[in-house]
């Protein structure tokens, strides 16, 4: 008798939970999307030092109630899905653990409270919650196109790479480290912000030769860019085409015109009228 | 009897200020272009200090004159046509009156003529004026490919504003303070002007890891910047595919079979075979 | 007698100056472009102020015979045209003025010399010459595009340019004259700055509100770059469709017309009418 | 007797070396590509004083070491190679002989040996030894696409490049020294950062007509980013696309066979078979 009301129990909590059919499954997805929103504010905040020294309270006792709703919620998971360790172990399972445990860490590793912005990533839910399913299919064949590109980006990635430490090694031979250029490694992180077009400026040229370089990797990060859009677009207009005219469900017809009732457009391979049922003149056949 | 000269009198302003066929009409809306860009000018220019101190005066009754010419102007509209409450309410309506207030609004708010630059959405007006069809046509097509492309965008921004808070976070926690990541929020911003490529340079990271990880969000907004790009491209090509079944040499066909000699793909609007010259029944021609 | 000379003479300069197939035209044509890319490199070296200490001499001397080559070659192009006015208002004939005319003006106006770089406009010449149809046509082939997305583009950058003045006011307005920007103006340069994620960083927005509504004029121009690139690619991609006909589903068929039927459209490789049945002339289907 | 040996001996070093089927070719493919990672890490180490002062003679015989190997492995691909002429000019042998090198050279010319990092091209070889054809063939799909564009994508910079001579000497002449724009070269130079949209922010147009001209180039550079993605987008889409059938020239055909002689694909209107005259069953004409 108890097993039944404890399963009973279980089976409510996990429609809460895990569904948002119900009313009540709704108001936990909402209650719960508000307070992720919350919490990723309020550690972004206590990072503001201005803010941190005035609230530094509210914005503290706020985080650990987050942090023990989000630990209970996180239990009952566990305790209402049928295969904890398959939830466990799940994208969503591994991402609602990091949502709570940096909190618990903050007492032996100091600043580990802020990797509680990770929780940000629970907002991916509001796709299944909200149940806009335009919008999950959207994501899904983003998702697709996205993943059937990936060996293709990444053959792309892999040539840029080489391509960055080559043209790296070459500026911190040419510039020097009086303009900056101090080692390799630093020489290659700013290939990258050049080649990317980010630019920051932190670092820059001044030799004319290495002005000249740098010309010639912007260039080229300028027109490779259109590798991955050409590789993503091509990808994605293959999953989205129109309606064309290879469908079975069209053909071709002339300008023939029938002579008893002056109908047009017939079937190429027509022989009556499909109007009147009159035969078409064979000799006009031929055109 | 007035009220026929009243009507006659409201129906020409109608048409001098709505429409842009009448010659009257067409002077109308040159000269409220001409005051649209003189007046954002006028702003403008009356935020430059040096222009302001030699030139105060006169930009100042400028900017009265214009505004009292689109306040009499706001007002007509709302008299002369039939619906005032959709005109005021349009997209159009609201822009006219944001286009008036701000300078009444400057007597209690200081600065607030400023706001007067969102006439320039007035100028909007421009495609409708110069009747030029062509580019109305382009621009509801630009609008409808990217309608449709909103949902796929905003769940790809939306991605990216994710990534941004997660990659701010660690960016924070790595650099610290002393390399101008002072919060959270400001790493997050950092994160948004590399990731977008846009790159100022004001605050750039200076640790190995910082700048690794800064490589690694340049090479992600470089590769990702080909997602939205694919989106459009796939939804504007589609509105504008060469061939189109509305194609004249091409008509639908149905599944019907002609019972005589069994013929099927008959056109839809075919009474008799194309094949045989048997009547079709009309019962079946419904489907 | 004379006049045939005469013009016997001006035929064969003709010959020489407009045509690239003769030995003579073709030297000229190299011995052109050698001296354009030089007199450029003379222009830009002159401007660098190291160089042109100790070179002053040698560029300006070289500039002045390149000159009054190329003035000497605009007026024979003149003389032995047909048509001298159509080639005066052509686009080559005007950069072919604007090529000779900045060196005689430095002696009134003091700099204008540094114009000659217009000359590099004359390589465009470079694909004439060369006769690299493959070039020609693929520029063609991209001017078509460009053209064709003209339309389009223009009501793109208009939408741009007004979003660029709204936001540049905002942003006058949340960061004020301490932050660099200065006036209105200024601040809608540096929106357009940040929008196209050019992002040069000499003006940069310090408090929150600014770098939040910086943020947002960031992924607007991250997202919004793939407008112009779908429409271009669209455009681009409709003057270049391929047909391929792999399709299991579809057959080759031939202009052949059946002899006892008149039926036309035969597979390439029917022996036999699909109509009629009767033999078809294998002579005939050689063709 | 011997000279069998020696063609065996060669013969096993070869399948070693050129081969990654057998498992020996395979584990030295494997420590190639350690190796290769390896060093490309020393050398850009080298650069850091910081880790340079500290593990230098570390570095140092490590370097030796690979290079030796490298060296050996250079020899040996020579000796065991069938026509080693072909090899020695190949991309490969170029690049390998590059890798070992500058090395030696670091006793003739100082920092040489940072040349070093060249070896990174050799990781090109890691889709080879991967054998993971998928990602060859996206590459060879990725080349050809590229390959096809050049004429276009150059056509293009050529554009770009005359497009930054002009607009560089504009911004010279009107922002002159004081604001960084020092000579034309320099300005060309700033045109192109600004053009791609790069934006180092070390030079900066301070003057109104200055921005105004930089606002332009940035437009102009956002606007045309489009062009290179168009291309290679259209090329790649080329490359992949489905099949269309709207050409006259050809017909629908479906999978009915011939009773007679087998023959299958006949037109769906087809009564008689094109082969061998067989009239076909009309009872099978309905599918």
């Amino acid at each position: 008798m108890e097993a039944t009301t404890n399963s009973t129990w279980r089976k409510k909590l996990h429609e809460i939970i895990y569904e948002a059919d119900t009313p009540s499954g709704k108001l936990f997805d909402i209650i719960l999307l508000v307070l992720i929103i919350l919490s990723v504010i309020f550690v972004m905040l206590e990072s503001v030092s201005s803010i941190d020294l005035k609230y530094h309270n509210l914005l503290y006792i706020g985080e650990w109630i987050i942090t023990i709703f989000f630990t209970l919620e996180y239990i009952a998971r566990i305790i209402t899905v049928k295969k904890p360790f398959s939830y466990i172990f799940s994208f969503y399972g591994i991402i609602d653990f990091l949502s709570t445990v940096p909190l618990y860490l903050s007492f032996i590793l100091a600043g580990s409270n802020y990797l509680l912005t990770v929780r940000a990533l629970r907002l991916l839910r509001v796709f299944r919650i909200l149940k806009i399913t335009r919008y999950v299919g959207e994501s899904n064949k983003l998702m697709k196109a996205l993943r059937d590109s990936r060996p293709k980006i990444l053959v792309f990635l892999f040539a840029v790479l080489i391509m960055c430490i080559i043209f790296g090694t070459l500026i911190y031979l040419i510039e020097g480290e009086q303009s900056g250029f101090k080692s390799i490694p630093v020489s290659v992180y700013w290939c990258i912000v050049t080649l990317t077009t980010v630019g920051f400026g932190d670092i820059a040229p001044v030799t004319p030769l290495g002005q000249f370089l740098a010309a010639l990797i912007m260039i080229t990060g300028y027109g490779i860019i259109a590798v991955p859009t050409g590789i993503v677009s091509a990808e994605y207009t293959r999953n989205t085409k129109p309606i064309k005219i290879e469908d079975e469900e069209y053909v071709h017809v002339n300008t023939q015109i029938c002579q008893s009732c002056g109908t047009a457009k017939h079937r190429d391979d027509a022989k009556f009228c499909h109007k009147c049922g009159e035969a078409l003149h064979q000799a006009e056949n031929l055109g």
